[in-house]
């Protein structure tokens, strides 16, 4: 096996002892500023706690390009999938028509979800991984005119691929339709601005990457497509126009927030801004991706998607055919030198997934990629000779 | 005007510089432990973390007095609401009937959840702070047979009142119908055991009387009438039989775990335990109502209830009827000496609200009561003599 060089410059954060980095899309390794930011008690009535909350809306609103008062954010309490619901049950009229681009867990997700609220839909599923074509898009809504909102994700971090939205939002723009955009993994790392990409709804959470903790998502969303949704909620809990006009009224959230992670999420908005934004992150999560890729071909690991195709954000690798893998003895190798990685979620092939996201730089990279090495070392697994 | 004796013993515990103290119902002030539990990121998929779901479930069936597997403890990412919304939806039949009993602004919440969820029910309505009576209860049923849950709200924090669960209990046990306990504020210091109680829900939250952080809520639920339950939910997030039935079959939550939240949680049990359980914490919340009730009247205030009816959860007092006296201007004269409390929330009177729950002792009560006195002559309020 080729051995790579190693750099052994300090990394980016230094976990406590013995906690390992979360190569995975979130919860993610989040730096210590932001996890300290949750060391106080905040009443989620209060003036100060109520003008954080403003700050985190104006925040998002401003890295979705929006300059004036045609999009509102909305943040929502429980986990990301509880603001698609929320966007998707705001967006789609009771009588609509949703096209979900499919092409991994969360394209399914949200069919899922249009069953629960009784939403009509229909779907382009292109399987585990391949990309929807614009061309694919646009045939299917010549084809139903009925149709009233497109649904598509953003970055699918059951594959790891990024798929072409400019395209597809171009696609649905011609054909006057509401563009409804899973966000949730690309978020604050792939640049999204309302000038660029005509859409309606973006959803998102805290702990992808922005690099916060986990307990809300949040919906950035045309205000006239709000406004119209009054009544059209499933639940109470999850009514965005509720939450957004009561947050409007009041300052407060309807509901108890979840203060520590909003606080959090805060100050974690002002570490994004510090390393330059969008393109500051992108920046760096490509660096944590190129090196990713190259380390682990070297190995003799294969990716499951062409180069073109790869996010920032995870990818996937094939686990390797030599008969003494096993991905569980090789997740518990890797968390034995301090790196959780994550399960594939391919029907086709046995895979494995690692996240370069979070407080992780190339430094730690090559950490992992050592680790990985001595993993393999470790399991007797040599990908350049047939085993024994 | 009397002024009080106030000890000069060390607080509990004493927040951050300028922090204050959270007298509220939460999110409330918790201990330096619970919050540095907080200091580490947890991967949502691993083994460790799993753990600590697992250990939280089963601590929590323990405080409810569950010996046997006839109990499922399911937790729920989002506001206590959006657990009591979740039970609802899991316990009532798509064609059942809620009885809903009301005095204040939770069980109002429970019937809007209802209209939500088109699921029929009629209420027992008693304004503002009068508690419901067993009897009234009973002929409730007794006129209308077809109801199949009855809902309660254990301690209405909208008033302060500990409604009479165990008289009510009882009569819902002898007609037959399945009991939903709203058991939000008090779960953790007001006793509740399966076998005093006769109920099929408990509903609760993880930063009230167990004094974790805001993340997620819990439900304890009869294991039949959650396996009864498959398909009834309106929500995909909120559907509490598959986050209960995914949970069993892999550890891990549904969608992502408010991770630090469930840490610091499984850190706030370890509290209580270690506090003497449900009897040590409900020992502490009382003697700070006691000494803040008694203080306050000192002070010349009025509770809006007779003693028999207060929790030892929070307490309204009527605002004096001063003219110099306003609210706003109190709230912030609190503030400014590091105490937050709460506003009222009744249609009759002038109110507010104060909380005994958190992490609070009666050191700290005094020194509210101090601030208060302060507040009242920074005010020119003096309560004993008319104004000038």
């Amino acid at each position: 096996m080729t051995k790579a060089e190693f750099p052994t410059t300090q990394p980016l954060a230094t976990p406590a002892l013995g906690e390992p980095y979360l190569l995975t899309p979130g919860p993610l390794t989040t730096s210590k500023a932001t996890k300290e930011a949750m060391l106080r008690d905040w009443g989620s009535w209060d003036g100060a706690f109520n003008q954080v909350t403003a700050e985190v809306r104006q925040k998002l609103l401003g890295m979705a390009g929006v300059e004036d008062d045609s999009f509102a954010c909305v943040p929502l309490q429980g986990s990301g999938s509880y603001s698609v619901e929320a966007a998707l049950a705001t967006a789609t009229p009771r009588d609509g028509k949703a096209l979900v681009l499919m092409n991994g867990a969360y394209g399914q997700r949200a069919t899922k979800t249009l069953e629960y609220l009784g939403r009509a839909f229909i779907t382009l599923d292109k399987g585990d991984y391949l990309p929807p074509q614009p061309e694919e898009v646009d045939a299917l809504l010549k084809a139903n005119p009925d149709v009233t909102n497109v649904f598509v994700v953003h970055c699918e971090t059951s594959s790891g691929i990024l798929n072409p939205l400019r395209e597809i939002a171009d696609v649905v723009k011609a054909h006057g339709k509401s563009l409804i955009i899973d966000a949730m993994s690309s978020f604050g790392a792939v640049p999204l601005t309302v000038n660029e990409i005509a859409f309606d709804v973006v959803v998102s959470s805290a702990n992808k990457c922005i690099e916060g903790i986990p307990g809300f998502g949040f919906v950035i969303i045309r205000r006239s497509v709000l406004e119209a949704a009054k009544g059209r909620a499933n639940s109470l809990s999850l009514d965005l126009f509720e939450q957004w006009a009561y947050m409007e009224r009041t300052g407060q959230w309807r509901f108890t927030p979840p203060t520590h992670s909003v606080v959090a999420f805060h100050k974690a908005l002002e570490q994004h801004s510090d390393e330059g934004g969008v393109h500051g992150r992108l920046a760096r999560y490509t660096r944590n991706r190129d090196v990713l890729v190259a380390g682990m071909r070297e190995l003799g690991f294969k990716t499951l998607l062409e180069d073109r195709w790869l996010s920032p954000i995870i990818t996937t690798f094939f686990s390797p055919e030599h008969p003494n893998f096993d991905f569980t003895r090789f997740y518990e190798e890797l968390k034995a030198r301090q790196f959780i990685i994550y399960p594939g979620k391919l029907t086709v092939a046995e895979s494995f997934r690692i996240g370069c996201i979070g407080q992780i730089d190339e430094y730690i990279v090559h950490q992992l990629l050592r680790a990985i090495a001595d993993s393999l070392v470790a399991m007797d697994v040599d990908m350049f000779k047939p085993a024994a």
